[in-house]
């Protein structure tokens, strides 16, 4: 598999009432002042009821002889016409916690049987243009099991996912490198490699 | 000002032709197979012409005998009907480079006046779902320069922005807490946090 035939074809106003996955609405709020004003908010329109997150994401570490190493993705994104480098990622099925999406999903999309660590609080992607969020779980993989030697990850016939592994270390420098390649790259990836980054520097 | 009393009243889905700042399209794409199909994504229409991103976000770093502080802000946002907690950002004018909009924009909204110390490659914010980008600028702030002694913030009627410091090393923890208080947390911001705890716990 090669995604890099993957390509937008045409782009076009979505007709109204087609819309399936998202939806616009237009909020009317009282600002801290009391006066009464509309803002336009993006969405997802596949949140569970009664769930406070439309996905997770996965921090998958595997821990080598050679220094911690992370588990990440590269997989063609229509909105963007690119192929993006992100974290293992999935929306939260019904009736499921963020633990249970986070392990079903990377086993899905990459083969890792893996177990939970700590779940974070609940982030928002660009909280002044849309209200989509997520957990980030971070999980631990044993190396040792047989399912984490000879991964089968189960793809939807609509995925294409390839996983690669990079050294926590240089997750910033890998990062400004496959950008230069030609790949989007993720925000959450991204912010990580940049903390890691500020960590260094300042010494914390 | 307090953002507390800020709230969402209503909301209904944006009635058709009427979305000014946002919008919703279909991509038709082929996959890395050949097989065509079709997906939706949100857009803002905000992007100037021949600009690679909508906005910036600024990592303004004051550098104490204490340690490093980072300049972060509480703001009211509709989408979420919560007070965000959010690095200083903004949308690129017409015309500006990253650098440019997050020199202006961190003068606007928080009073600082700082040099560019580095810009960051373009990040999608969440790329299965919208296009929305930006570049992280991360910038220096002279204290010692009277500007940055009596802070002068230039707010538009209808932005609500609280500027507060967060040490450095302590910006995953207080992510955590101002969560409990009840705000919502960026996820940029909270992904440069969690990279710096992923430093302290390997080492790197």
């Amino acid at each position: 598999m090669s995604a890099s035939a993957a390509k937008v074809i045409s782009s076009e106003p979505l007709p109204h009432g087609e819309a399936v996955w998202t939806k616009l609405v237009r909020k009317t709020y009282r600002d801290p002042n009391g006066v009464e004003r509309t803002w336009e908010s993006a969405e997802r329109t596949t949140r569970p009821k009664d769930c406070d997150i439309d996905g997770v994401g996965i921090v998958a570490i595997l821990e080598k002889d050679t220094g911690p190493e992370i588990v990440l993705q590269k997989q063609y994104r229509p909105p963007v016409d690119k192929i993006c480098i992100e974290l293992p990622a999935g929306l939260v099925d019904e009736g499921e916690t963020a633990e249970q999406a986070a392990i079903r999903e990377l086993r899905e999309e990459t083969g890792y049987v893996a177990q939970v660590l700590e779940t974070s609080p609940v982030m928002f992607n660009d909280p002044g243009f849309c209200n989509t969020n997520l957990r980030m779980v971070h999980v631990s993989v044993d190396m040792s099991l047989p399912e984490n030697q000879n991964l089968q990850p189960e793809l939807e016939e609509n995925e294409f996912i390839e996983v690669f592994l990079v050294k926590l270390a240089d997750l910033w420098e890998e990062c400004v490198r496959l950008e230069a390649e030609g790949y989007a790259i993720d925000a959450r990836i991204a912010n990580l490699g940049e903390g890691i980054e500020m960590a260094k520097k300042f010494k914390l």
